[in-house]
């Protein structure tokens, strides 16, 4: 069931597997071990956890006397995935972790997520608590912490947003007061909580973002905090409960087994909370963090578009329908008319380049913690932030049309749940909203992203992508338009950002209006790239592999690249019109 | 919450009422009456059949011991829908009904459809009913079935599809024996039959399409009967039960209210069936009322994105969240944050494009059967049939991306099923798949509507956006880009249409690899000269809503026309790299 050909490939043609292998501290792993990891992955995501994807959506996971319960068959399968490690690939072997660089693990969290997107959001969370800790806790909250969260005995959770604090994090009101022996009490409520209750670990580790009373406003007066579920002796066994609930669950239109949970804080005495790091610095040690949990959403999404990609396939190599052109006889295989395998070439050549995107990304965030000079790391840092935004909003937009063609490919039965490919279309459709939406992540690109180092770090992203478009030419591989179109493409891109870089100071509206579709501009001219990388290393190996592979990578140079030209009038277009109605206007 | 004041105005600037309401046989209607009308039609999707839409979604239309139940309220509401007329608007006066053009009568399904699009279809399929009964019928049968499925007392269904004839209709297998007395003893089972079996009538008249043993293979030997759920007595009151089962109801992503039946014919003796028509007959019979069942799915698509704007919008409207810029204090409402403002704008303008395609394609309805010259009625079918596949494939898919926008409008309550937008983000989705496949449309357009009179149909089309483009540079109107964008875009309709044209003959395959993207094309050239219409009548009137109209059409013609020519080089790229795939490699 999963990719794993297509994953392989990637990691050595697009990410250079093989550099991201020789930075310090991954002297343990070696190609062979990563191989042997991906196929035992797979193994689970097909016996254990992707059977569970649709009882999961079924029955979801539901609140009980203030206790949540996962669907049947959850716990156990928990218990294995903690059991083999796989929630803490990437976690540093000094706490308990594999030692992975993003880049390997990452593609264990892609697999899992295509067995069952609801599932992974639960090892996603813990994985950001323990980055928090290791980053930021104080030695002692990480002896309490993360050996059990490391080793998924107890799960994390982030707790941001409330009602008046979405997208906006800094309007957040949860209070934090001092308390006497140097812990605080926490009082507030947070919603669309993942996984904030559950009963597949002993405890819960809540991050949770609040303010003091005398806390600089906005986001510079946020502190963060460990609320635990139940509290911790000092000798590590489980004390009492903390003065925290779990109010009720979101009805949701997918990741129904994901319990998405209204928790409240500080009902009675307030919740018991250990600050991390210094009061006030609570939004930076997030934004440490942002750029893994995004790329994580964004793995989330080229996950799900791969199972409905593959289901798509399977259903079109099976299904027979009236007589395709050329074909002696009918019903012919629906792959063999052109409309259809129209849409499973797009599909597939799209999903090809999500990945390679979130690959792109996280071997930029394993150079940056583990390159050896520091100029290396700084280098990487920039090319991790710009292309975060990148691959959380494009990947999950493009996951949202991948799925939606699966279900077109089905035809009526994709309308039908028990058919099982809505359930991706479904779940798939939060990936664009949470983790910041893609509005947000737009509005990053072009107000923080572009103007790092003045302009270098784009500008050496596109030198990147020229140098390897110039490689192309010099190469004998027959990809139609893709390296004509990447030229004209990067040119417009260029062309866009100079203009986003000038207009900014001036007139912000403007680069804020063609936020969007620069944002669709630059994934589309990564994903080029990254089909450029793939076809300069095709020609070797498997026959059928290679031919498909040079097909993909045609198709998307002639088929889905070109739309970066409709996408430059749209960047540059400025905010007149958009605000050209009047308010009583727009409900008429 | 009905969008009057569009509907209103798209009737006059884009589909020409008052030419319209000149036809033969529309003496009874006047603007004042429409504008009646369409009041009262409102106040009834406000007050009666909108407040149903969350309880069916939530309930379902479920089978209890053979028998479909219906959400609660939905008889009631259906019975207030009868008595006001409202199913059989369009029918002709002399059977009963309101005598109207489908271009007003249309306006109702908008509205409906955008109240409760699970609601809406039972009447569509009673009007697709009543005018094959008026078209093929013997007198006996409009005698016998007429009266009660105007009048709402019954209502009709289409039994087409089968397990294996989806797509292809040619490949049914449900039986048809001829008996001693004239009719006909039906055998088989048919899948996907919305409204199939239901509590809101006292009978239910199947169409049915099956073959006699001794017909043609294909579509040649198809023929068509009616098999009520109850046979009726010589003197009209209700007979036996007939030998017709609701074996199941599907379990669907959206329109759950809506019940989509598996029936079964002749579990016993056989279903009576009376043969309309001719034997052999049926797929004709079926041809002439697909524009118009097809135009309602595109109306259906277009009310509900409506909906799914208003929602947006009221919410953007009302939530605050950051300061935007140049406010001077936040937090500002999301609206004036210039990417919510790019989501609500491009939803507005696809909207009003959508609309006026569908009602250009229902006032060439009316020409084809209302128009006193033969030539008149002529070029009115041919440009029905044109804008058919147009309206259908277009405005399904641009209302999937609306509902998906108006979702991301909300933030992370659009997933929260509760918020309702989800749901029409879901309920939409069937409309690219059913009443023929997306796919089915642009392959009808490629292969049958360009040949139509050797090319004069479409190109007489384009001769009419020709004509508005020029009267638009000719006034002093406003509206940036528009008109440049509509002169390139036409010209290169025109292009690619002649390529398409001279391809056929020799290699259809390559013709059908571009059949979807030219269907999109010819969606955004249509859309356009919509916008070009509005523009030319926008200057008067209310000067909130002049603006409005303006802004539309200039954002149309800037930000969303010039897709148009990424699409070029995807319509012409032929067939070899879609077929480059081997297919073992596909699940590779």
């Amino acid at each position: 069931m999963a990719p794993l050909d297509d994953i392989r490939f990637s990691l050595d043609a697009v990410a250079e597997l093989s550099a991201i292998l020789e930075l310090d501290g991954f002297d343990h792993v070696d190609s062979d071990l990563v191989d042997a990891m991906l196929g035992e992955a797979a193994r689970i995501c097909t016996e254990v956890i992707g059977p569970l994807n649709a009882v999961g959506d079924k029955s979801g996971s539901v609140l009980v006397d203030g206790q949540v319960r996962t669907p049947e068959g959850w716990s156990q399968a928990y218990e294995i995935f903690s059991a083999g490690g796989w929630g803490s690939l990437p976690i540093d072997m000094s706490f308990g972790g594999g030692g992975l660089p993003w880049l390997v693990a990452n593609c264990v969290t892609e697999m899992v997520s295509g067995a069952n997107m609801a599932f992974v959001a639960c090892s996603i969370l813990s994985q950001g608590s323990v980055d928090m800790l290791i980053a930021h806790g104080s030695e002692t909250l990480q002896q309490t912490y993360l050996p059990k969260l490391v080793d998924g005995t107890w799960t994390g959770t982030m707790n941001l947003t409330e009602p008046d604090a979405g997208s906006d994090v800094g309007a957040l009101r949860c209070r934090a007061e001092r308390a006497a022996d140097g812990t605080y009490r926490i009082f507030g409520t947070k919603i669309f909580i993942t996984y904030g209750d559950h009963d597949l670990a002993d405890n819960i580790v809540h991050l949770v973002l609040a303010r003091t009373s005398d806390a600089p406003v906005g986001t510079k007066g946020i502190s963060c905090f460990i609320v635990p579920k139940v509290l911790v002796n000092d000798d590590g066994t489980l004390g009492e409960e903390n003065d925290v609930t779990c109010l009720s669950l979101e009805h949701k239109m997918g990741i129904h087994a994901s319990p998405t949970a209204v928790m409240s804080f500080g009902d009675e005495d307030g919740a018991v909370g250990y600050l991390i790091g210094e009061e006030n610095h609570g939004m930076r040690y997030m934004f440490t963090m942002m750029n893994v949990a995004r790329l994580q959403v964004g793995l989330q999404a080229v996950g799900v578009a791969e199972r409905a990609y593959r289901q798509a396939a399977q259903y079109a190599f099976d299904r027979r329908q009236g007589r395709a052109v050329g074909a002696a006889a009918g019903p012919s295989l629906i792959a063999e008319h052109a409309d259809v395998a129209r849409m499973l070439i797009d599909m597939r050549a799209h999903i090809e380049a999500m990945r390679g995107i979130a690959m792109l990304n996280a071997a930029a965030i394993d150079r940056e913690s583990h390159a050896s000079e520091p100029d290396e790391r700084e280098a990487a840092a920039g090319r991790a932030a710009l292309l975060t935004p990148i691959n959380k909003g494009w990947c999950t937009d493009r996951s949202v049309a991948v799925t939606s063609t699966a279900i077109q490919v089905h035809g009526g039965l994709g309308f039908i749940e028990e058919t099982g490919v809505a359930q991706h279309y479904r779940d798939t459709r939060i990936t664009p909203i949470y983790e910041g939406t893609n509005g947000i992540q737009a509005i990053d690109l072009v107000t923080r992203k572009l103007p790092m180092g003045s302009g270098r770090v784009i500008g050496e992203f596109f030198d990147e992508i020229e140098q390897h478009v110039a490689l192309l030419f010099g190469a004998d591989i027959e990809v139609g338009p893709l390296g004509d179109n990447m030229t004209s493409a990067l040119s417009s891109a260029r062309m866009v950002t100079r203009w986003l870089t000038d207009t900014f100071g001036t007139d912000p509206n403007e680069v804020l209006a063609g936020a969007t579709p620069f944002l669709d501009l630059m994934g589309l001219l990564s994903g080029g790239y990254v089909h450029v990388r793939r076809a300069l290393a095709a020609p070797s190996g498997d026959a059928e592999l290679v031919a498909a592979r040079l097909a993909t990578a045609r198709f998307y140079g002639e088929q889905i690249l070109p739309r970066v030209f409709s996408l430059v009038p749209m960047v540059m277009a400025g905010s007149e019109t958009l605000f050209a109605i009047d308010e009583a206007a727009w409900s008429r």
